[in-house]
């Protein structure tokens, strides 16, 4: 039987502002990607979220991201390697602390916004980053963007990698993601996206934006819960899968090559 | 052969802003009380002093404190129970995944400044820093100071507790600290820093400032590097006590009942 | 024609996360109360709010807190007088700037959550907030708690002082707010909130939770916009003062004694 | 007579934290670039440089940047306009309030470490600090890169820019600054330094680092004194000066075209 992981941004929340809506995703995503408190999620609410992650059997990950709390980690930064290894390290440690309080473990680290983007390029960046998971656990599985250099870079340090594709975006004929700047670039449509994810599960292809078929290999599909049409697309996307055979599941405890 | 902790707060450094002179302090402590990030040091700056601890063999204590950087974690505030557990737990995972990363690993926990005046008394307080310890690590030590409450709350909660005292301060006839606040409160002589530690190792007694003769069990003693005449009577304390016959040497390396 | 405030706290949004309907409340209230940056606020946000509140006309004061973001202003704490004064005038100041980058100025100053119930009791806090105002400007009028000792206390420094009353919240016998935590102090209904400060406005007196009838002096009303439920009673108080001859009006527009 | 201003950055401490002799350096400097909270600098300790400034009638600017404490401002990050110009707002109004509480008042806008650098090149966020600074008073003088595009940029904004020379910094033939990361890029002789700005206030001309003789025009001088050697520089370049007939006297008080 087929099987995919979903995975997902939870414990977004900071202090008083509340963000997405864990508790539906989480009977959703088989992988739940936690902030780690850099660019948003405070030591309360994670734990509120690893516990119900850690009740529902979904496998954690560490969200990490630039320090940048006000710009959500969405900005281009520069840290030095000694600072962007030490803050891996940090965030990847204080999630494993509240993991461990709250009956569950750190299995995976998934980077966040501008750092998830440069880092798939960036090979200075990428390299303090593997260094910094390395440093921790390097049992701990990269989740990185299907196709990215970092990809082979991860692998040949030695780390397990799981890429992922993302349900909701355009794919262009390299198999690159359409930029969010242009048209077309984020796909609305519950069905249609449950239909080329399944695809992408079932052929390892989609049809890219310029009406081609593109190679997609991901063992995981990156969803988001931050508004109620996104835990709509998500809830689709999970039953679309299980009734069409391809079992929801996370990546950890299927074995890659 | 007597021996004795002596532990010292060190990686208060943040950012650009140093603080303090952690490499000499390294030379003289067995215990290294070490910041995480919530009222100073940097993830870099803690994993820098984390390798020369491992280097040396100091012990290494998460030295929480509260979110409060600009006031040093030395303002008193009142975190609900969910907000301190989450915060205890966050910091002490932080530094174990830095430790991990420097070669060496958590060993015991010493809160800082204002929490720490506040969980000698406020056993609400106490026990969510206890709680939090627990939930990471039950086998970490609670370093707490001598004939405050928090030692019983601590030992009847199933921690292991080490006492403390403070190599400059002045005693109370009833074993208390003399407040800051008062004249006499803090002693500047080296000499009479050594003396007074050496009697408190081997006798278990100092002179208080009334000049009663007053029992003070203590298996750690906390000394200070932040200025050079600090690290100056830190360095003729542990010189005093090793030519009197008195091993420094980590509590963690000694059974205690 | 009898005329009233009616003020709410604004800005209180942060980077990503949003708090609270402004848009909404700008159309209802006549005094904005706009979040500087210490508990709440992000710079860019706060101006989009002044923008509004200056295209309305509804006068801006600075909601000045303690520097807890996470927090959000809400936990007790002891700053020194000189971080107190300091961290008015600044929080006042950046208010200012943005102010005139919006077309309009800072009226006012009501300080917010755990530093608003501290200073109206806490005499040397109330001082230092005190101190602060008339350093940046000693024409800001201060709004404070109706009844609090530091209404008196303002005064006899020189600042022009606006009482406040919570709308929807108990009143006891001495006049004083029901503790949040006691049973009945919140008034969820609407058309009792309005017509317990409509007489509030006419006659100046409200039934306290015990039943007995209070002499209650405020020439402002706060009202709350956080939930849908929090606009429903803030436009149901406006309509109902405007349809019973009580004009909402900024107490910038009114001379009072 | 001849004139010259010497500026440096002054207030960086931050909480208990100490950088630089501001008490020094104000005995020094015409002009001081005092941090406003984001990259460095509490309320109090500004409010304390401030007062020292005001006595002293040394002028007083924004030393305005990324809001980046642990990277002191000193890492490049890429603020939507939005968040630029509100950023740059609040910290001119903030430091405002505390200069109007200190006596004095801003008179020109610097901005700091990364973000200097990066509007000297990026238009985009030259404009965007541009904008911000009109937005709060169109007065303000900014300060910049002798050379540097943003220099007519700013001009043709309708805004004045005094440009500065840096003392101990060797120029390249084209009269940019020599990459810190290049050898001899740091003058570190006193005398050389100091002659090499007396020849650049006199004749407006400095030897590059290939030996050619470069035009620089510069109405300040930017000295530091983070460091003791760095204010032994400072004193020396200030006594120089005075020596050969050159009056230390901030650009507020001369007329520029």
């Amino acid at each position: 039987m087929a099987s995919i992981d979903l995975n997902s941004d939870l414990g977004e929340s900071f202090g008083p502002w509340h963000m997405g809506d864990d508790a539906a995703m989480l009977q959703i995503v088989t992988s739940a990607n936690i902030a780690c408190g850099f660019h948003a999620g405070d030591p309360a609410g994670i734990l509120t979220v690893l516990r119900e992650a850690a009740r529902r059997g979904v496998a954690v990950g560490a969200h990490v991201g630039y320090r940048d709390l006000v710009g959500f980690g969405r900005r281009n930064m520069d840290p030095s390697s000694a600072e962007l290894i030490g803050d891996t390290i940090y965030q990847i440690g204080a999630l494993q602390g509240l993991a461990r309080a709250a009956g569950t473990s750190v299995r995976y680290v998934k980077p966040h916004g501008a750092l998830y983007n440069t880092i798939a390029q960036d090979a200075r960046q990428a390299a303090d980053v593997i260094t910094g998971i390395k440093a921790v656990d390097a049992s701990l599985v990269l989740m990185a963007l299907a196709g990215a250099p970092i990809v082979a870079q991860a692998r040949e340090a030695g780390l397990t990698v799981v890429c992922e594709a993302f349900a909701d975006r355009a794919y262009n004929a390299d198999g690159s993601l359409v930029s969010r700047r242009l048209p077309g670039s984020v796909i609305h449509d519950p069905a249609v996206v449950a239909e080329r994810m399944l695809r992408m599960v079932i052929e390892g292809r989609v049809i890219a934006i310029d009406g081609s078929d593109v190679a997609l290999e991901a063992h995981s599909i990156c969803i988001h819960g931050d508004t109620p049409a996104a835990v709509v697309i998500a809830r689709t996307l999970r039953e679309t899968l299980e009734a069409r055979g391809v079992e929801p599941k996370s990546f950890i405890d299927v074995r890659h090559g």
